[in-house]
């Protein structure tokens, strides 16, 4: 073990026993190489480890400070597997036994898919709603059906523009939730049978849209941090004739890995020689903690190869069904699908999500739930430290409202998942997340409703059920 | 000619010449039979005939009557084909180039699919939205999605059994729109190249979703007046594996015909004697002239065999896409692919239609726009039969909003499209209801649409087109 290493590991022990408490600021760099007699430099290069690691954060102009859920002492679990495998997809089943099981809204829903629906504006966005339903014309109602609301697309495409991507409404579809934008855009460029590489663990949706469309799974492995392994994709794309690749570039849903901008400009720069299509799920895109917003692989796009997906589902308007793609060269393909498959998402909607674009205060409200989503994610990291083995592996995402648990060999997370709904508390068992069903001894957790003494108690009863295996 | 087929013409010259006026009384049994020295049932037998022509209607306990619409000196025209046709389907491109067509809003809407926006509720629907999302909890935006909103469930089983259905809302699944309602049907019960039996003509949107899901279509004629033509479908279920039959009992799209009720029951008989589901599209049902509303085939079903799918899209809320299927025995199929392809219709516009349906006065409306349509039927046939050539064709649907015009056989109805879409008129030329291109000299025209001086004129043009071929 280096220096720096057994210095990092001494201020991480002293983050988890809680002397230095979530929120508090570490010894600057001159102070601690004078206290305990380290070069700064390695006061530096352990300070960078325990940012890797995520038990602290940098201020600009104020220096590290420990991260909100940093006393847990729970470790990342690695990367799977290196190796991509091909599939066919047979998952729904098991995917719906789940999802049938949180219909009971008494659950603790730590396997739902939804934020708490008392994060959203939903009075504020029920005035946009009642306004512009009010002055909307009746031509209006009939037009924005096969082109799409105007305004809405206008502000979609300004907030594009200031996160760096220039694109013409043109380019945009709205979709019944960013759901049908993924299907619409898979069927564009695929047929049945053809080879799909997704990500590893992957959105069981995912699987299940796959599983609908006849099309072959090429499983590609997902770094918890660090995003899809990019080796293992060149040489897919390589060796099999993929028809498209499907990720989530930023908080990947079940993992919350960003992948770095270098590593998306580095898988661009892939798809384009391989002239493959890119459809970027980017539904999290919004819920980033960190000051900057993550940029998507679309910045990047020069030749209209990516298919760029989201929605209002998860950030600001669960229920209205209002997503959209920009989806470069395949927009038009992408709207005619659309014509025949719902013709539009709802007329209304569209017009109140523009209002409230345009009037509701969206980047405030977003600054409100990207607190309140780091708050949660804190307290169901610190209940995981207080209450599951030790041994129990977590991510650390920098965004989002889920946590990836990998639990001892031992324990099956669909015996877990049964267990658990039997005491009223729901999760996502690791299986629905892999077209091999994979990840036996994992699961997802949603930390998206405010914590209280029932979320606290909840994980108690998990963490006792665990370690019964 | 037999003495009554004589007398009927003499009576139909009558009405032509407007000696007879629309709405006016025809001469009593007895008064005709003395005045004109025929025999009472030669009458009667006259009075049928001209009643089957769509001249005269009968009256309780009045007698007989002379139509709105009878002076149109055009006839019906005949069911174009008794065979059965099997082909790949790859009408798309045409479709979506005469769409393409419709988006000027100065264009006379002639081939619009859509009734005039005007004759909706719109303001009152409004008000509808804007309580019932002011009321709406944040729970119900998260769980109405997945199951729908239970009082539109509830509303729309009470609706069935006023009109003699009695199903479970557990059978119902609320979908965005019939388009998609109609889409998951059909991929509930085939794969990729099988066999549907379809209507020919069909309402495009049929043909372009069977070109998407690679699926061939088995063409059944279509009677004007009723509708498909059961020995062909029988003879096409004997001889082929047809997995699905998809037809309009009610107001067929293109040519309006609603099958008798002893036909339908005929219909239902034939597939479950082959045990073939039937998607019946039904959207149109509701805006039936007469005074009996048309029965379903669904009401017949005792085997869960039927899929009845409708919308408020073209009796109420045209735009906020809210369709549903009772599903029969492929409900919970259906409704397992509703979430992996859209999760759920927008909650605001299911919660908006709930309440209106409670407290709207949609029965007051309907009655309304059925009148309205049946005097805009009136003025579109009375000026068709001033500007169109006399040997031109029409049919003579008993509700709905379009009416099917077969032109003299030289006339090219794709010719005659971009003829009078030059001249700012729009109109679906037949070829785009056909797997076959068929009907060429054919044309479907909307008159959804108030009549006014413009619709007048717009007549005129198209009749000097038609004359100049």
């Amino acid at each position: 073990m280096k220096r720096y290493e057994k210095f990092a590991d001494e201020i991480a022990d002293l983050i988890r026993t809680g002397v230095l408490a979530p929120g508090e600021k570490v010894p600057s760099v001159r102070h601690a190489s004078r206290t305990y007699g380290v070069s700064p430099s390695t006061v530096f290069q352990a300070y960078y480890l325990l940012e890797d690691r995520g038990l602290i954060h940098a201020r600009p102009r104020s220096g590290y400070f420990v991260r909100e859920h940093a006393q847990s002492p729970l470790h990342e679990p690695e990367i799977s597997s290196r190796q991509a495998q091909t599939t066919e997809v047979d998952v729904s089943e098991l995917v719906f036994s789940v999802l049938g099981s949180l219909k009971d809204p008494n659950t603790v829903p730590f396997g739902s898919a939804f934020p708490s629906p008392h994060l959203f504006p939903l009075a504020r966005l029920a005035r946009s709603m009642a306004q512009s339903i009010r002055h909307m014309s009746p031509h209006e109602v009939i037009s924005d059906m096969t082109g799409g609301n105007p305004n809405l697309l206008r502000q979609l495409a300004l907030r594009y523009m200031v996160s760096g991507v220039m694109l013409s409404p043109d380019e945009l579809v709205i979709t019944s939730g960013a759901m049908e934008a993924l299907n619409l855009c898979l069927q564009a460029v695929t047929s049945p049978g053809d080879l799909v590489a997704i990500e590893a663990p992957a959105f069981y949706a995912t699987l299940q849209v796959l599983e609908r469309l006849k099309l072959k799974a090429v499983e590609i492995p997902v770094h918890p941090r660090e995003g899809i392994d990019l080796d293992t994709l060149a040489d897919s794309l390589a060796r099999l004739p993929i028809k498209a690749c499907w990720c989530m570039s930023s908080l990947q849903n079940p993992l919350g890995a960003s992948m770095s901008e270098e590593k998306k400009r580095a898988l661009y720069a892939l798809i384009q020689r391989h002239q493959v299509p890119l459809i970027e799920d980017d539904v999290y895109a919004e819920l980033y903690f960190g000051t900057q917003p993550p940029k998507s692989v679309k910045s990047f796009d020069r030749d209209g190869l990516v298919m760029h997906c989201s929605s209002f589902s998860k950030s600001l308007a669960p229920g209205y069904r209002v997503g959209w793609v920009a989806g470069g060269r395949y927009a038009e393909q992408i709207s005619r699908l659309k014509l025949m498959t719902t013709i539009s998402p709802s007329v209304p909607a569209q017009a109140a999500l523009a209002d409230y674009l345009q009037h509701g205060g969206y980047d405030r409200h977003l600054r409100k739930l990207r607190h309140a989503l780091e708050a949660q994610q804190g307290s169901m990291l610190a209940s995981a430290a207080r209450h599951f083995p030790a041994s129990t592996r977590v991510t650390h995402p920098t965004g989002g409202y889920f946590l990836w648990f990998e639990f001892p060999e031992q324990v099956d997370s669909l015996k877990l998942f049964q267990l658990a709904l039997a005491q009223g508390i729901s999760l996502a068992p690791g299986p629905i997340f892999s077209a091999t069903r994979r990840f036996g001894n994992c699961a997802r957790l949603n930390y998206g409703h405010p914590w209280d003494a029932q979320s606290e108690q909840a994980m108690a009863v998990l963490g006792q059920i665990i370690g019964s295996f």
